[in-house]
């Protein structure tokens, strides 16, 4: 099927690049971009035609680092430190998805949101319990989101979510056997160093070499937690080691944070095609840090963004690229290092993550499309006639779900709830 | 008349105390706060009582800075250096306050936005412009929004919105005659040091004084402008004298940003009573750093919070409450300065701003009231029952628009555009 959308395309092929066709046109065939044109060739003339006239049709938002289980703690209990913000409230609230029940009305309520927000790609943490998980993936895939969920891995240190070596390593097979979605995959996600055993790093490295599965967790994000690992890993010079040793970091791994990696981590992180995901509102809201994105980048390093559900307080992620760029700003204060920009910081809440699972460069041609339609005809009234790029950097600065009329996620028009 | 409102209600009487009354009533005679209570005293059985259940009846918030003209730059320019910034988009964007039918249309969307993002309260900046700066008067009002407005003055370095020291003068005179509003009252406005010839400095010093007016401008907000002020001041030891030198430095006067206001800055704010406004989002967008406000409190400093609209390109004064916390959390990874937890940040933008026009210690007695009634029911779904000191900070993270069912303002119930 031939589908034509019409309205002022913005996108950003490459990191820092934004590409503009105004009055443009998206032919898409069977949900993957066919082209993008300036006039409408005329062997479409006849195809239907969504016309967004004077909308911005733009990427959608990849979040690549989120806990759904930490969902219904949303902006709480951000006055304490992390272990206290983990045993008072993080271990608690996951603890709740072993009631099934509850786990699919939080999913939905998630998933709706996500949806809703322009977000169509994400790698989420579930808890460990493997039945809310396969919830999990299901109302993401029911709502249109798409990506990759993980069932939790922790056998030490959890406090009532831990499980037993044995029964997280049965639990994870059998969660894989049940894995039945579209568009939501499998992830392998021990929790953290700290929370994991040897014996349950090597049974889970074991694992993604047989059934060649992508690997996420959590890296450097706070000084205490390095000091931890370093304790527990005597043998390992860096954090970083202690995955690599058990075969879980290698291309495709996603590690949450690297506020505190070094020089030598993060060309480890190149080297081996492992992606950093930022996540600029939980650094700062558990005064983890900030992380060094721009040497991170310089260095290589494949670089996303995540909203950090709870840590981070903002679901929406054009408020986490507008974090993101904030943090920057710091770092510039601080080091001089050059702040983020907005089309960067666009990249890498969008394009960024999409590449990650095998998307194109922006709206590439034989991709699917990702797209958020957006009607800022409600901002305030602007001084002058702005241009596309104005109104661009003030839709990633201002809009809500009141702003975004249409989301477009593998291709497939989503309903949205109002 | 009397009027009882009953529901959960939170308020911050002093810095960082949060008093809760759990299934509370909030009695009000002619719009002034007659008592709380637990339980209804019987004398009040038969009065109208408006029943928000279980919903929080908060405190409304105060913007202490904002820009008005700016309202339609909102999320715009934020790449570029705060000179670049204020030649390409700032000026250009107040001059447009020149045509009244534009000015009353900007004027009318912001005193909405503001209203129903619960603000009763602000200290505003307005154009040069005096007709406009009457309209924004005036729409403020209607709108239900009270507290100060300032015809701005400017007479060198001001682009297109310069105008000569007389024509600024006598303006500013016009202006004050025509000053009739109930609750939006004048305060002069030297936009700042580097836009103001000596020569008006006085002048306008001359007029409070006269006229007891009160005082707002900008106060050691970057680095570069206090090289430049200096340079125009060589006699002033310190950017601040440059008000005191012409009256201009009193109590009652309110100085936006103070980021880098050193130790004898502080403490002359502290001597003569005047108000720091910090500016998270602001300081952070333009690079301008992170103001010590920890510092600035443990020195007797009063401070509360503005949105800086444009600069700051959060009008909701909870996210800039939010930002406020996560500036502090960046202030404390630098050195070490105890971050503001919600119930500090929260009595910066709320009681500290009522208090600067007279207002009381939370919802105290004899004062107007001055709230926001939030329903937080359609927040993601709890894990266990939430307490409401929770749910506060929940609200402050989390609120928008969607969840604020009313807004009282100066003890009137505001009818919300939706």
């Amino acid at each position: 099927m031939t589908q034509i959308l019409h309205g002022h395309i913005l996108h950003t092929p490459q990191f820092g690049r934004l590409e503009v066709i105004p009055d443009g046109y998206i032919v898409l065939e069977e949900g993957g971009i066919a082209g993008l044109y300036n006039t409408l060739p005329k062997k479409y003339a006849a195809m239907p035609l969504e016309d967004y006239s004077d909308c911005l049709i733009m990427q959608s938002f990849a979040d690549m680092h989120l806990h759904a289980p930490q969902y219904p703690m949303l902006g709480m209990g951000m006055d304490l430190p992390l272990l206290d913000w983990l045993n008072t409230y993080t271990f608690c609230t996951e603890a709740r998805f072993q009631d099934t029940l509850y786990a699919r009305r939080v999913c939905r309520q998630l998933a709706e949101d996500l949806i809703s927000s322009g977000t169509t790609r994400v790698s989420v943490f579930s808890s460990r319990h493997t039945d809310a998980t396969l919830i999990l993936m299901e109302e993401l895939e029911r709502a249109g989101v798409t990506g990759f969920v993980g069932k939790v891995n922790m056998d030490r240190s959890g406090g009532p979510v831990q499980e037993s070596t044995d029964e997280s390593v049965s639990e994870t097979r059998r969660w894989l056997e049940n894995c039945r979605f579209a568009h939501v995959k499998p992830i392998l996600t021990p929790r953290f160093t700290p929370c994991c055993t040897d014996t349950l790093l090597k049974e889970l490295g074991r694992l993604a070499a047989e059934q060649n599965l992508p690997v996420q967790s959590h890296l450097s994000e706070n000084t205490g937690e390095i000091a931890l690992v370093k304790e527990l890993h005597p043998d390992c010079h860096q954090y970083w080691e202690t995955y690599h040793k058990y075969g879980l970091w290698k291309k495709g791994t996603l590690m949450a944070h690297c506020v505190h990696s070094g020089r030598e981590e993060q060309e480890a992180m190149a080297e081996y095609g492992v992606t950093a995901v930022h996540c600029p509102a939980s650094n700062v809201n558990l005064c983890s840090g900030t992380a060094p994105v721009r040497e991170l980048l310089n260095r290589g390093v494949h670089v996303a963004l995540g909203s950090d559900i709870a840590g981070g307080d903002l679901l929406a992620m054009n408020r986490v690229i507008v974090m993101s760029i904030r943090a920057s700003k710091i770092v510039q204060i601080a080091t001089g290092a050059p702040f983020l920009t907005v089309p960067e910081a666009y990249w890498l809440g969008t394009t960024a993550g999409h590449q990650y699972f095998g998307g194109g460069a922006g709206f590439q041609a034989g991709c699917k499309l990702h797209a958020v339609v957006v009607d800022d005809s409600a901002m305030p009234e602007p001084a002058r006639k702005l241009d596309l790029t104005e109104r661009f950097e003030r839709s990633v600065y201002l809009m809500d779900k009141r702003h975004i009329k249409a989301v477009y996620s593998e291709g497939r028009k989503i309903s949205l709830q109002k």
